[in-house]
């Protein structure tokens, strides 16, 4: 063991006045540019974050291990200070927390998908044609009444075709499999327990589903719906308990609130640009001595492969980026949660660009804010979860470690 | 698992009749001066380390974890290829190695400090004014007759209000409670177990505490004590048996010889300049084959927050270097036990300088000793504890892994 782990880290840390913030641009990383040879951050004329990149000790974040393409869960567990292999959370649970759904301990919290099957009961699409989310909700509200022997359930519209199903009750289990079967010309599968604990839920999933198929029979194109990844929410310990910290999360969309949750973080309402962010921020200031604040379009504009916007959404951040550093924070890291790069249009497993601002940080040659210039950075390329650590003792709220 | 640890060790490892030095500056690595922007090493003039570090692989090092500011212990354990987060001795224990106290694996030891009650008991000062260390040696001499019914008791002085109390008999445990309530205003605490085996030596304590109490009431200002870190010596594995070395060490001062003998190195005396050290390494050649050479001021300079007097500590090293280099090991690796920046007045958790030379090191571009120059090193920055496992290999000293 090389990294702080958190029972390291709940030793060593110590409360004082010092304000940390870690400011995530998701998807932040690219890939040169075919027809230029630049990356996004190579193409982005971003004078601000290349002045700060002078000032900071820079490299790079490898969000989970060498080689691996995170989710958004792991990226951020991981900038938190959670080793994103150990800190694993369901899929269920993770969409719950991601629509700002209250899922308790005890809740089991499933991924549920609209899809259409043929006279035969087959799966002909798994998606149901993507149906609008204003259709998906309609076809949630009137699952909405089912009524289950021994549980409380929910029904939650996520996005398109995909809703999220909760039950609450006693000795609920996860230990259910999917019904999904994951390809086309299959039924649904019926839910089945994984392990004895798990016999009792199954049982109430499939009461659930065979009322919800009666419901959905005459609908058109989604008659008939699959869930997966049934799982409970994890009891983690918080940020407070390990790090001494009172943390916030400045992050406009429900899926980040509910990562930063569930390490204990207290969410603040925010509009959706920089500009709103740090307003809140600078409202907020004295209250809290942790901030996460969350920049989601750079990862956007990566996923729908549009270089060109993605250049612009970093040149709107520079724009900004100044009214944070005159906020002063003893410490400001600047990364993301993974790389997006636009000419893969899909999350990476590239390192990802990472500066630490503060003034016990060890500057060094890097002149700029790209993947080559961080090249020159004094971090090297380290474990995600070790920015928190370098965070810390920056913000000189870590102890020294044996006499 | 990267790292070598000491099992895979003790499997490859080969005696032959090479040399390794290990030569530390203690608290070597720097921050830039506020007002040059030129750290400790920058601004010295050191051609011969410079010249060494052109022949030389070179990095840095990171003692414990990324972020961690380790103390003497761990960060010189991890130069001897032991894990510090595997490693770890109890300050009591510490202390008392620390002055060559030839503490047994059965003793128990606990840090003791002089401080100065008022008269319904509650501690007014935590140390009694820092009383000189010849006052703190006249007050240890007169606890040193205090007798217990089951145990010899030895009481040592270390330095200003410092001491070390270690018991030896039979079935003492190291589960026992600081009686330091570590807050002025509160009266000294009872020693109590912390789990059941602790019970007796608790009573012990307690008999020690009760006794030295009536012989300090009337001294001023140092009219009782507290006690923390009780420990035992550890028991580890010696370098002798995980690397098949015979390893000496050259350090002047007990605290560093103390560490060095928790891995069976044997302790050579000597004076406190480098030129000593080096006389001492040039007349001891033949006995052994790894040496642990240690510096002190460096890091002394560097507490006091004297970046001039840390610079000619620097600079004097350099001037003496090259009759080391002479005697032509076959690996020399200079680097530190952790950063001590002098802009800090204290120890660091910043990567420290690293350099190792040998007729197989991977020379790389790096042209200077200094945390600049070293960011061009071929070794980037690894675990200190690593440190050995490169040293055995360059030294020819470790067998193939695997066929």
């Amino acid at each position: 063991m090389f990294t702080m782990d958190l029972d390291l880290a709940r030793e060593l840390s110590q409360p004082n006045d010092s304000k940390i913030v870690l400011f995530v641009m998701d998807g932040l990383g690219g890939l040169p540019h075919e027809g230029t040879g630049r990356t996004e951050l190579e193409a982005a004329d971003i004078p601000h974050l290349d002045r700060i990149a002078k000032e900071s000790a820079c490299g790079f974040t490898v969000p989970v291990a060498m080689g691996v393409t995170p989710g958004s869960g792991p990226g951020h567990l991981a900038l938190f200070g959670y080793d994103p292999l150990v800190f694993n959370i369901g899929r269920g649970a993770l969409e719950a927390v991601g629509i700002d759904f209250d899922l308790q301990p005890s809740d089991v919290a499933a991924r549920g998908n609209f899809c259409t099957v043929d006279g035969e009961g087959r799966i002909t699409d798994r998606r149901a044609g993507r149906i609008s989310s204003e259709r998906s909700a309609e076809l949630v509200a009137g699952l909405r009444d089912i009524s289950l022997n021994g549980a409380q359930l929910f029904v939650e519209p996520v996005r398109e075709h995909r809703f999220v199903l909760a039950l609450r009750g006693n000795g609920l289990s996860e230990a259910v499999a999917d019904t999904d079967p994951q390809a086309e010309g299959a039924p649904p599968l019926a839910a089945k327990a994984t392990a004895k604990e798990g016999e009792a839920t199954a049982k109430l999933v499939n009461d659930f589903v065979e009322q919800a198929q009666r419901r959905l029979a005459d609908e058109r194109p989604a008659n008939m719906l699959t869930l997966r990844g049934f799982a409970k929410r994890p009891v983690w310990p918080s940020m407070a308990d390990v790090f001494k910290l009172r943390p916030a999360a400045i992050a406009h969309y429900p899926m980040y609130r509910g990562l930063a949750r569930l390490v204990g973080t207290q969410t603040l309402d925010v509009g959706p640009t920089l500009e709103d962010s740090i307003a809140t921020l600078r409202e907020h200031w004295g209250r809290f001595d942790y901030f996460f604040v969350h920049y989601k379009y750079t990862d956007t504009a990566g996923e729908d492969g549009d270089f060109d916007r993605k250049v612009a959404k970093l040149e709107e951040v520079d724009a900004a980026i100044d009214a944070l550093v005159h906020l002063d924070p003893g410490v400001l890291m600047i990364g993301g949660d993974h790389s997006t790069p636009a000419v893969m249009a899909a999350h990476s497993w590239h390192p990802v660009p990472f500066m630490l601002r503060s003034r016990w940080a060890r500057a060094d040659e890097c002149d700029s804010f790209s993947e080559t210039a961080l090249l020159q950075g004094s971090l090297g390329t380290l474990p995600a979860k070790e920015a928190m650590a370098l965070a810390l003792a920056h913000a000189g709220r870590l102890k020294k470690y044996g006499a």
